[in-house]
């Protein structure tokens, strides 16, 4: 009685110091900064870039430092059959699902420090704040390491048990197939069934990043949260005219197809940007034949690519982009054909709730945000498919990713993984 | 005394009768298309087209047969020292200078039939007329069949003594330098001097060649009297601007290389068109880098090229476009330099007598004709500098050339040979 009666008395005022403590808690932002640096001694190249391409020697040698890691901050670890690095902490709760918090530790060849590291790191940061301070959540939290994201979403996309038998047949940087390098990191290519979750087997996953773009540096903004991954569509193009003697064809007898290239390119351009909103069109890539100075262009490829967070948009930017080049047809005189790439995936939408307990930790920090789309790929579009997902984004200097100029300061590191600390213990009270 | 006078009889007779039958000659067009299927055998390839390339076996081989029809044509053959094949028959006035006719018999690799062959073939059937009907010139009629126009106009470079030290050195179709294929051919390139003419050597040079462009066809011309062969200049055009993610990069934050390219190239073709004439502009050659469909390009390189009867037209007309160049570049925020390529040539004026010439024979044929330009290089380029010249042209089905497609009707064929034939007898009396 009197020991129910202490325990209860110990519990209110453990209760209490906890629901202050979560609002004054903070990262170690000197230790998650040394880790970010010490991390990125694993495949440094000499350019100061990152060559910890999934499945490469480096990727394999900081495994055993991230395990050391999630060890010092209370984590039980244990990799999955698709090289997934999971370290867990129970939560107060055993009937509850776990807030999953993680990213990657690959880098794309001549990579930046920054791009998943932070992440992994941050996520690592805040379960050690949390053990530490002795804090237990409701709900068990797993730190997330997930296997070559650069080289399309290899270890979430296993835990949505879409990872084809097509894509693990792909060659990667590190000359290994997808299935090669998954055992090279002691995972199990044929027993990937036993990683798949489904919706329910995740509260919510929550996943901090460097924003790779510019917006947050250009307008002084220290958080962004993020409203989705953009759906990505590609077409590839084909206009032909009439390849001619650049010399005997009069300018009113050519089909010319740079020509009506030139008038497409600039029409994506005033069609994406004739409407509010972040939508971006692209032309990337695009090849004359014959391709000399001296002969009209008979026939021009070039490239597509419309992003944005709703499907509908893309699809109504296509359309417009579509009847401005029936225009040009008519004008030029020359054909203009769209095909559809394969490769074009979905929006993925974040959760509001999400969004709103990212907003309101960056609030109770003091820190600025702004809500805006993630136009580049993440684990957490994956993730979005089977629970409630939520993404920080922090300011990257001059926008620069996937280069050794990648650059994101300590100070707005460390105000990104307060925010991911403050969401973690935001949402699992809330959900 | 009785001798002269029959001596002068005969002389008005002859002048007379001359004079009556220069009206009435006709060229023999079965013998002249006939002729330019045979020497078609030679070079000629599995897709139809001609292989006989400068240097070739082919072009080799062809000159046995060449040679023997400017004997039945009454010449006096010899090959000079650059490969050039002349066939001279000696005019009533020694003291003239002789008039040349002639092209070329070199194809380009995969050619066609007519393009070069025409010329050679008419010239020669001109003078077997002329022969057959013992009709003497006032002036020498030489029938030149000049070395490797297709490769830079060197027989023809090699008369004006400009066939420079580094031109024998290039590589040819051949494989062959140039050099030692004139050896090939029976020349001697230690011995170029000997070939040179100067001004007043050469009384006129006329040639006659396919259109190459669709103009006469397209307008129902049978006769295009040559203005002039325009000259032409190439720029090598770079645009700079930021390379970056097109997923991260929001529209208002790019500085897209192929963007400005893009209004670049519709600038050149509005400022091309903007003015009466007959001159050309054309971007035929385009690369965008990084070029991937998801990157926004930061650089482009692109031709430009324009074409003109008048060197300060093209001059006009480069200003116009590297002013809308400045307009593009504040717009947008890139950058546009222009590099001035060496292998750009000056316009060469055909002379108005010729063209007079020209017309009134097609006149007293009754055949249409025009005055036009020549957008592609001819032989008749280099003979300007030294002489009077003229140029015919005669329609190309579809415009088509440098290609096994290409076609001139035998109809169009034989009224070019004897426009080519009445224009000699009328520069042999008027120059």
């Amino acid at each position: 009685m009197k020991y129910v009666f202490v325990v209860a008395l110990v519990g209110m005022a453990l209760t209490s110091l906890w629901a202050q403590e979560s609002v004054e808690l903070r990262v170690d932002g000197d230790r998650l900064n040394r880790r970010l640096a010490e991390l990125a001694q694993y495949g440094k190249n000499a350019q100061g870039g990152m060559d910890r391409f999934a499945f490469s020697e480096a990727d394999l040698e900081s495994r055993p430092y991230l395990r050391k890691a999630m060890e010092e901050a209370g984590l039980e670890v244990h990799s999955d059959e698709a090289g997934n690095m999971i370290g867990r902490r129970s939560g107060r709760n055993s009937d509850l699902a776990p807030i999953l918090i993680g990213s990657h530790s690959d880098s794309v060849p001549d990579g930046g420090v920054f791009d998943g590291a932070l992440g992994v790191l941050s996520a690592i940061e805040c379960a050690q704040v949390l053990y530490e301070n002795r804090v237990t959540t409701l709900h068990p939290i797993e730190v997330v390491i997930f296997t070559d994201e650069e080289g399309g979403l290899v270890g979430s996309k296993a835990m949505l048990g879409e990872l084809s038998e097509e894509a693990l047949r792909e060659v990667s940087h590190s000359g290994k197939t997808i299935s090669e390098g998954i055992s090279f990191l002691g995972g199990n290519p044929g027993l990937l069934e036993n990683v798949v979750r489904k919706e329910g087997d995740v509260a919510a996953f929550l996943e901090i990043h460097i924003e790779q773009g510019k917006i947050l540096e250009t307008e002084k903004v220290e958080i962004g949260v993020v409203e989705g991954i953009v759906g990505i569509k590609w077409w590839d193009v084909t206009i032909e005219g009439s390849a001619n003697h650049a010399g005997t064809t009069p300018m009113n007898m050519r089909r010319d197809a740079l020509l009506s290239a030139a008038h497409l390119v600039i029409a994506v351009n005033r069609v994406v940007t004739s409407m509010p909103g972040s939508q971006v069109g692209t032309v990337g890539e695009i090849r004359a034949e014959p391709g000399a100075p001296n002969v009209i262009p008979g026939r021009v490829e070039m490239s597509l690519e419309l992003r944005d967070l709703s499907e509908s948009k893309v699809a109504d930017l296509f359309d417009l982009i579509a009847s401005e080049a029936v225009a040009i047809e008519k004008k030029l005189g020359t054909k203009i054909t769209f095909d559809r790439s394969d490769t074009s995936s979905t929006p993925a939408l974040t959760d509001p709730r999400l969004r709103e307990a990212i907003a309101k930790s960056a609030e109770k920090l003091g820190l600025s945000y702004k809500l805006m789309p993630s136009g580049a790929g993440h684990d957490a579009q994956a993730m979005a498919e089977i629970a409630p997902t939520g993404m920080i984004f922090i300011p990257s200097v001059d926008g620069i990713s996937h280069s050794p100029k990648e650059y994101s300061s300590p100070g707005d590191i460390v105000n990104g993984a307060n925010v991911l600390l403050h969401t973690i213990l935001e949402i699992d009270r809330g959900l």
